[in-house]
C-alpha cells in the first residue's frame, strides 16, 4: 500500500507540473510565434491554465494524497523525500494565499505593467507610483500570510530562492561590495583602455545566427531536445529535459548581444537538459532556485565565454565568419568583450559592476517592504544609491528606477538571485577547477564536456534534492561566500587591465 | 435571471473551447516547432488537456448550466439558439460514449497508427489488419451507443458533417459519378496534352516562400491574425479569428505543392479569420462542418487559384519570381496546372478524378461498418474499385488501401467531407457568380475582396447557425446537388482540352 500512496501523490504532482509545462509553452509561443492579435485569447488561455494548476495544488484532493504519501511514502529514497518536502512547501505557500489575493495581485500587476511601460517611455515615475504602491501593499499582505522568521522580505525571497534569508544575503553582499567598488575604481583608472568600437562593427544577422548555433552546439546544447528562436527579450523555457527552448536577439551593429546572450541562455538550457528525465514533472527533476539557475548561465556566458582560453579556440572561426572582424587582434577582442565601466543600465553591466546594480535594488526592496522607504521617494533613493555605489547619476528615471520590468510584475525578491548566481557560479567554478586543473586547456581545444559532465554530476542530476545553501556546501565543502567571486574577478581583470587593485 | 443563466452556460462553453484551443496549439507546435525528443511529454500534455475538456463537457456542472439556460435562455437571438442547440448535441454525443471506450479507442488508435506506418512502409496490409479490425469494432460500438436513424455509418459521419445522412450523400455521389467517369475518359482521349514537365522546373525554396506569402496576403490572409510555417503535412490551425496558422511544404522540383497547398490552406484560414470574433469559443463563432470548411479551401485553391483569370494577373509576377519559368507561355502554364489523369494517390488527384477516390473510400467504409466487407478483403475491394472507377490498378497496397492515415486514427466517416467540399464549393461559387457577374474581371485585376466579402457575409459570419444542408439552401436557394460542380468542371475542362464530353 505504501507504494501506491506515494505513486498517487507522484501522479498528482506530475499532472500539476504538466499544467505548468503547458503554461510555459503558451508563454514561449507568445514571445516567439503568436500573431499580434492573438494576445487576448492568449491571456484567457494562460489564466485558465494557471487557475487549473492553482486549484490542483490547493485542492483537498492533493492535500489528502500528499498527507497519505507522507505517512506511508518511500521517504528512504532521496527523490521521494525531495518531492514530499518540496510539494508540501509549495502547497502550504499556495494555500496561505487566498484566491482573492492572487487574483487581485494578477489584476493590479496587469495594470501596473501597462503603467510602467508608459512611465518608462515618458520617463515619468509618477505614472507608475500609484499601481506600484498598491502592488507593494498586496505583497506586504502576502508576506504576512506566508509568514517569515526574519523580515517580511524573506517571505518573498523564498519564492525565488527557497530557504534564503535576507540578512544572510545582505551579509554576503556587503562583503562583495567592499571588493567590487575599489576594483571598479582601479580599472577605471587603468592605463589600458578597451577599443569597444570594434564591438559595433557590422555583422550580418544570418552569420550571427549561424555562429551562435555553432557555439551553442559546441557547448553541449542538444538540438534534438531543444530549439533556438528570436524574441525581444532573450529567455530560456524548459518544460522537460527533452524540450528546452532558448531565444536570442540580433543587433547587426552589436554582435555581443546575440553572442553572449546565446551563451547565457545555453547555460540555463544545459541545466534544464541535464535534469534527470526520470524525475521530470517532480521537484527531484527540477532546478534548485533562480540563483542556482543563474549560476549556470553566468558560468557559461562569463566564466567560460568571456575567458581568453575560450577565444583561443573560437577567435579563428569568429574572424572567418565575420569579415568586419578579420583584422582584429585576439588580445584586443578579449579586452573589448571585458570592458568594465560604471553604467546606468543593469542588463548592459559588466561582470565587475553588475553586482552593485543588484545591491541597490535589494536595499530598496527591503526598505519598501518594511515601509521605511515610501514609493514616492524611490527616484531620489535610486539616484543616491547609484552615486554612492557606481559614482554616476541617472540622466532620467527611464534610465534609472524605471528601467526594469520586475516590480511591475509584482516580482519583488527576484533581483538578489541574479547576484547570487554570480557568487554560486564562482564557488562552483573554483571547485570544478580544483577537480580538473586542466580545464583551461580543454577550453583552448574547444572541449566543454569535462565541465558539463562535472556540472551534471554535481548539480544538475540532483534536481531539488538540496536547497541552494546545502548544495553549495555539498559541492564545494564550504558555505556560500563572496570570496571565490572576488578571487575570480581579481585573477581575471587585474592582468587584463595591467593593474594591482 | 434568464440572462445570468445563459451567461453561465456561455462562460462554461467558452472555457471548454479554450481547452480545445490549447490542444490545437499543442498540436500545431508538435508539427512545426517541437524538438524531436519532446514527443513523449507532448503526448501527456495532449492527453491531459483532452481529458479535462471531455470532463467539462460531460460533467454534471455543464449539464446543469445547459439545462438552466435552455429553460431560461435568450433563445430569441440566433447565436444563443445556435449555442444551446450545438452544445446540447455535443454533450449528448460525448455523454453516450463511456470514458473507457474513449480511452480504449485512443489506445488502439495509437497502436494502429504505428502499425499503419510500418505496413505502408513495407506495403504489407496484414500488419495493419488486426488493429484496424479492433478499431472498427470500437467504432461500431460507438455508433450503436451514439445511435442513428439510417445506418451505423450515419453516427460517425455526423461527427464531421453534422446532420448529413449516408443515403443522401450516396445519392449525390452517384449523380456525380455518372458525370466524372465519362469526363475523365474524354480528357484522357483529348488530343491536347499538358506539358507537365514544366511543373518540375527548379524553383528555390526562398522564392517559393516569398511568392506564396504574396499570394496569401493578396487573397486576404491577415498576417496580424495569423502566421505561415512549414510542416510535413500542410494544415490550418485556427483557435480564434485572431490566431489562425497555416503551414505548407516546399519541393524545389515541384512548385505546385507549395503554391496550391498554400492557397488551399489560405482558403481554410480565410474562413477561420472570417468567423465572428464576438462569438469566439462558442458554436456561433465556429465553422459549420468539415465539408463546408473544405468548400472554402477548394474554392480558393481550385475555383480561383487554378483559373485562367487568376493567372492573367499572377503569371507576370510568377515568371519574374522564378527564372526557370521565364520562357513559359500562360496557356501552357494554365493547362499544366490543370492536368487531368487517373492516378493512384488521392492527395495528388486532379479536380475531375478526385471525387472518384472519395467514392471508393465512402463505399468501403459503409460496408465495413455494416460488416458486409471484412477487413481482410479490403485490398481486393480497393483494387477492384480503382479499376472500376478510375481504370487503373494499384501497383502495391502502399499506393492503394494503405495510402491514407485516416483509418489508423479512427477517423471513419471523414473522407466524404472532402468530396462534399467540392460540391458545396461549386454551388456557392455559382451563387457568388450570379450575384457578381464580373467576378472574373476582379480576378484578372488581382482583386479578391468582392468574393471574400460575399463569403464572409453569406457563410463565415453565421458560424454554426445553419447545418450544412440548410446553409446550402439558404445561400443558393436550392438543396445540395452535384449539378453545379459538374457544370463547373465541364465549363472549365472542355474548352481547356478542346473536347465536348
Amino acid at each position: 500500500m505504501t507504494t501506491s500512496h506515494y505513486a498517487e501523490f507522484e501522479r498528482a504532482t506530475r499532472q500539476y507540473h504538466l499544467l505548468g509545462s503547458i503554461e510555459s509553452l503558451l508563454d514561449w509561443d507568445q514571445e516567439t510565434c503568436m500573431p499580434p492579435r492573438g494576445v487576448e485569447q492568449r491571456a484567457e488561455q494562460l489564466a485558465l491554465v494557471a487557475g487549473l494548476a492553482h486549484e490542483r495544488l490547493t485542492g483537498d484532493e492533493f492535500a489528502t494524497a500528499l498527507g497519505k504519501a507522507e505517512r506511508n511514502g518511500r521517504v528512504d529514497e532521496w527523490a521521494s523525500a525531495t518531492n514530499l518536502r518540496e510539494m508540501r512547501r509549495r502547497m502550504e505557500r499556495a494555500r496561505r494565499l487566498p484566491t482573492e489575493l492572487v487574483r487581485e495581485t494578477a489584476k493590479v500587476s496587469s495594470l501596473a505593467k501597462q503603467a510602467w511601460a508608459r512611465a518608462r517611455r515618458e520617463s515619468r515615475f509618477e505614472l507608475f507610483a500609484p499601481p506600484l504602491e498598491r502592488l507593494l501593499e498586496l505583497k506586504r499582505r502576502a508576506a504576512e500570510l506566508i509568514g517569515f522568521e526574519g523580515e517580511p522580505y524573506d517571505a518573498l525571497l523564498d519564492e525565488y530562492e527557497p530557504g534564503a534569508r535576507s540578512a544572510e544575503v545582505a551579509a554576503v553582499f556587503d562583503e562583495l561590495k567592499k571588493a567590487l567598488v575599489p576594483l571598479a575604481a582601479a580599472i577605471a583608472k587603468a592605463p589600458r583602455k578597451p577599443d569597444v568600437a570594434l564591438l559595433s562593427r557590422y555583422c550580418p544577422k544570418e552569420s550571427q545566427a549561424e555562429f551562435c548555433r555553432r557555439v551553442a552546439a559546441a557547448l553541449g546544447f542538444d538540438f534534438q531536445s531543444g530549439r533556438m528562436d528570436v524574441s525581444m527579450h532573450p529567455f530560456c523555457s524548459g518544460t522537460c529535459p527533452h524540450d528546452v527552448r532558448i531565444t536570442t536577439r540580433y543587433d547587426e551593429r552589436f554582435l555581443p548581444a546575440a553572442l553572449f546572450g546565446t551563451m547565457h541562455e545555453v547555460g540555463h538550457a544545459l541545466y534544464e537538459q541535464g535534469l534527470d528525465a526520470a524525475h521530470a514533472g517532480t521537484p527531484a527533476g527540477q532546478s534548485v532556485s533562480l540563483g542556482i539557475h543563474e549560476s549556470q548561465s553566468r558560468m557559461w556566458e562569463n566564466f567560460v565565454g568571456r575567458s581568453r582560453p575560450f577565444w583561443e579556440h573560437w577567435f579563428g572561426p569568429l574572424t572567418q565568419q565575420f569579415t568586419s572582424l578579420a583584422e582584429v587582434r585576439l588580445d584586443d577582442w578579449v579586452l573589448a568583450i571585458n570592458n568594465v565601466r560604471p553604467s546606468l543600465i543593469r542588463v548592459e553591466a559588466d561582470e565587475v559592476t553588475y553586482g552593485l546594480h543588484i545591491m541597490l535594488r535589494f536595499d530598496l526592496e527591503r526598505r519598501l517592504m518594511t515601509g521605511k522607504l515610501a514609493v514616492r521617494d524611490i527616484p531620489q533613493a535610486w539616484n543616491d544609491g547609484m552615486r554612492s555605489l557606481l559614482g554616476i547619476t541617472p540622466d532620467s528615471d527611464a534610465n534609472g528606477c524605471l528601467q526594469d520590468i520586475h516590480w511591475s510584475m509584482g516580482a519583488v525578491g527576484y533581483f538578489p538571485t541574479y547576484a547570487l548566481g554570480n557568487l554560486y557560479a564562482a564557488q562552483f567554478f573554483e571547485a570544478a577547477r580544483a577537480a580538473m586543473p586542466d580545464l583551461d586547456d580543454h577550453f583552448r581545444r574547444g572541449s566543454y564536456a569535462p565541465l558539463l559532465e562535472w556540472l551534471r554530476r554535481n548539480i544538475h542530476r540532483h534536481g531539488m534534492r538540496h536547497r541552494a545553501a546545502e548544495l553549495v556546501q555539498a559541492v564545494t565543502g564550504r558555505p556560500l561566500s563572496a570570496e571565490p567571486f572576488v578571487r575570480y574577478l581579481r585573477a581575471k581583470f587585474e592582468p587584463l587591465y595591467g593593474i594591482n587593485a
